[in-house]
């Protein structure tokens, strides 16, 4: 089967099978927020997503497409954590088999709930090892469908759906922020801003030790990297989908990065200001459009700016962690 | 000025005066949370108001009704925190001088935030000094209008439109929990609640050691209790206001208790599961009603059930060092 490159349109069909599954989440905001960048700021807040993050979105449309056979059969999935628990619950509500195959360091709490929506669970080592080789195995001995984390249309649509409630919720934006890992949230998300908004400008955020979306999108060609060692756990992809990096080529206006330091002051802004668990990896957006208001490398003043909080599947204990390490440092 | 107990007309009018001021705050839900209940449970998420509390409704509510020589002169307040910068802000915004009467063992958070508001902030010592002798000196010697906490028609009909939120959101409940300090939030939800649900069983929920209206509630009358010493730094009141004493007795099914404990167990449940920064006062609701689907004291089965996070004002590295306390203990 040949996967092609989703449109919007794929984007509105995944909404109409989210309807009664995914909640519609809210669109919070924040005169500090607004204060910082000097615009409008929504967030859109996808860890007050079913299972803490925007990742149900996509898992569940793709599932949700299985015919009769693959649904008997059931469901693989490779995942540093939010995918997994995502496929796990949306395979549980469609009533099918799942089996997750997770890197050993992935967070206690994400494990731990993939096997709570009664999911198998199989480990891997991160680094060491590769889970889209043992994903493919596990699929032909057992006849399971693979659903990749991000490069796969369905699930790109599905998490597109995220970005076209917020501009529903709010009209028409200047700038979206989003995180990115392999480009399935920022994918979807360009679909969806670029049709319901065409004008705004569209930043997808890395994490600096893990830029190989930056470098590909600067080259024009996939570039592939190390597993970064980032606390942003969800996105320590290696290489862009080959169905996502074009829709970012085409839609995004660039790629950015924000620091681990960045991603846990932003954290704590989250925490303190907003009330608000966030994880790393959901604090992306925010933590560069925060650094691009402070350095004035992005004209955000008076500007209507997006931003998508990816996730909030943080232990407490890793949470408490990273934000006492700023004890003293103003947020 | 003789001060009458409110009523839900009073409550529609401070809806009217706060929009496009208070957030219109969202109704979250929580699978986890409904399995925990055995119900459907919707929680008001108040700790994502302005200032990070109900608070603001009543004392913005308060404050503009203000006439021309009483918004020259000023307001006056004494207050464990939130009501302080509710009070603070809603000065700022409405363009008034504000003096806040503070207990020094406050939450440095909230004085922080009520001196960022532009208050001036005045601390007394909480277990030696009477706040509200020192709000009436101030008042009577600068011409301030002194806005009480809790025991005010204004401020009881501003908390009062969170509630009819609530319902207006979600539709008639079958119970309704909320925080119980002196009585503002609880006395103003009694008069949407009932106008709104009217077949709906209210209970209010003290902290365990300072159950002073569990104790006025039961024999009929107001109890004056010591300063409790408890987590829940926002409902450390000593006595039931004189107004809203007699909606609670009209209109509450009973009072309820939780312990500390109980508290730092439900914030972090909200923490976990919510993504949400519930500071202890907020999670009265919740673990009350935990603990009566626990013991069974309430039939909460298959009931519609509306909880109140009053709000999300706690330090970080308070809230980190009460969630460790539980470490290995199953939330």
């Amino acid at each position: 089967m040949t996967l092609n490159v989703p449109t919007y349109a794929d984007v509105q069909a995944a909404a109409q099978r989210l309807k009664g599954h995914a909640h519609l989440t809210p669109v919070l905001r924040s005169r500090f927020a607004d204060e910082m960048l000097g615009g409008e700021v929504f967030f859109k807040a996808e860890n007050l997503q079913r299972m803490g993050a925007f990742k149900f979105r996509g898992a569940f449309n793709a599932l949700s497409r299985f015919d009769a056979a693959q649904r008997e059969r059931g469901v693989v999935a490779f995942s540093s954590g939010n995918h997994a628990q995502a496929v796990a619950l949306s395979a549980r509500i469609l009533g099918m088999p799942a089996v997750i195959v997770m890197p050993s360091d992935a967070p206690p709490l994400k494990i731990a709930a993939t096997r709570g929506y009664g999911a198998q669970v199989v480990l891997y080592d991160r680094y060491t090892e590769d889970r889209e080789a043992i994903g493919k195995r596990l699929a032909s001995e057992r006849g399971l469908t693979l659903i990749p984390p991000y490069d796969h249309p369905d699930v790109i649509a599905g998490q597109g759906t995220a970005a076209k409630e917020l501009v529903e919720q709010v009209g028409p934006l200047d700038y979206f922020f989003g995180c990115l890992g392999g480009g399935g949230l920022m994918g979807g998300s360009c679909l969806a801003v670029k049709a319901l908004s065409p004008d705004c400008r569209i930043y997808g955020v890395e994490p600096e030790a893990g830029n190989d979306v930056q470098q590909s999108f600067r080259i024009g060609k996939p570039v592939r990297i190390e597993v970064p060692k980032t606390i942003a756990d969800g996105a320590q992809t290696q290489l862009v989908g080959t169905l996502t990096f074009p829709i970012l080529q085409r839609d995004a206006s660039d790629i950015l990065t924000a620091t681990d330091q960045q991603l846990i002051e932003a954290m704590h802004f989250f925490a303190e200001r907003m009330k608000l668990i966030v994880e790393p990896t959901g604090a992306l957006g925010f933590a560069a459009a925060r650094h691009a208001a402070a350095t004035g490398s992005l004209p955000l003043k008076g500007k209507r700016i997006g931003i998508l909080i990816s996730g909030g599947n943080v232990d407490m204990s890793t949470f408490c962690r990273l934000i006492s390490s700023l004890d003293g440092t103003p947020s």
